[in-house]
């Protein structure tokens, strides 16, 4: 909606959720954080515990982006690989960081093993990203920022990440809810407000599908200004309270 | 695991899932349904409403999987641009199919006006998938699935979707849950279990992180052979035995 805004991709990791062991929550949780900050989410891409899938998809997302998130990976067994696979995707080497292995140490004191060492393995020129929760760290490399799987963990790390982002103008948004009537009894006067606004996104999102229950659509106006937002909500309004069809503001 | 069995990829449309308004849940439907089938899902996609963007990775997935299940962007609104998408990615024209024709003017009766008769829009060559909760139908072009966007009603299209798809040697997946340890305890076994057998795949999901409660790791056992599945867990949980680790089946 306005190209000066950053724009960014968000890259999972894990055959868990490939699988369908585990029902992902990172990129719905990084899409909330990134829309706070007005970056821009253009796409998002799920991948495999395997080194040249990452490695692929991670090259294509970075080269396309202004910033890349990735989830997933950085444990201390063999199945975690992201870091091994952001550092070929950099063509850097890999090494202990300092700095990692000092925080590991501290944390696991007489369990620190050759495992836990792995964790401290970082691509060379990243630097590190708090994790408040564990304490084994993410790191941030390029336009890259690798965090845990684990969604508690990686939602803390953002803490730390925030700062290092620019930011853009940030989305308004508005919900107009229709009752009564399927979206296709609006979506005439919603494609119209459309074509009338090209800086104002419009979708609608309906609800109460061949079920017992109330029937409706939810119509999201969303855009960078927030008087032109408002408008175009008060349009939508207007246009439907001529038809006589039930709608109002969320 | 098996390079016999067919694969797969996932396509996720829709600016409400980028901007963290909608959770998606689909892929994961998505992800246990081919699993249960012995499909083997390698990747997936979440693009936006954006016409350039649905066809590129429409393309790309499709060179690449035996078969590409597309949600979203098939209601009659003017963001639902999916059908055109598809019809662009396969080179072919887009026009009313007769039988969805037939079934929409049955569904709507009088109620039946020009935005609902988008849906009817079907790329050359396409077979319907039937929809038995809205009625408005997906459809199925070449090794690609196109699919509704609202949980409730993909699910329900997976029925007509099923018989359709080549089906390969289901996955056994068993769960040994390691508790009182965190998983770079029982990284070293793990990673011995991993390198014996090149044909199971071992996972780590750790739990209890920095928290108040029980820690542990659930280990993932996962293969198309059931025996060896099981001589793998039972190799994991003698190796765990020696060194007084908690271990049990889940």
């Amino acid at each position: 909606m306005n190209d000066a805004s950053p724009t960014a991709a968000v890259l999972i990791i894990g055959d868990e959720i490939l699988s369908g062991r585990t029902q992902d929550t990172n990129l719905n949780t990084l899409a909330r954080f990134l829309g706070a900050l007005g970056i821009e989410l253009l796409e998002a891409r799920t991948v495999g515990d395997r080194h040249e899938q990452i490695v692929g998809a991670l090259n294509a997302l970075r080269a396309g982006h202004d910033y890349v998130f990735t989830t997933g990976g950085i444990g201390p067994t063999h199945d975690d690989i992201t870091a091994d696979a952001v550092a070929a995707a950099f063509g850097v080497g890999i090494a202990e960081h300092p700095e990692a292995l000092a925080i590991l140490e501290r944390r696991y004191g007489a369990e620190f093993n050759a495992a836990r060492r792995r964790m401290a393995r970082i691509p060379a020129g990243g630097s590190l990203i708090a994790n408040p929760v564990t304490d084994a760290p993410g790191f941030h490399i390029g336009n890259v920022f690798v965090m845990a799987g684990v969604p508690k963990i990686m939602t803390a790390m953002l803490e730390d990440v925030a700062p290092r982002l620019r930011t853009g103008a940030v989305v308004h948004t508005r919900t107009v809810r229709v009752t009564g009537v399927g979206e296709g009894s609006v979506a005439d006067i919603l494609g119209a407000a459309a074509r009338a606004n090209r800086e104002i996104s419009f979708g609608s999102y309906p609800f109460g599908h061949g079920s017992v229950g109330e029937i409706g659509t939810n119509l999201v106006v969303r855009g960078r200004d927030e008087t032109a937002v408002e408008a175009a909500v008060e349009g939508l309004l207007a246009a439907l309270a001529t038809t006589g069809i039930a709608a109002a503001r969320m």
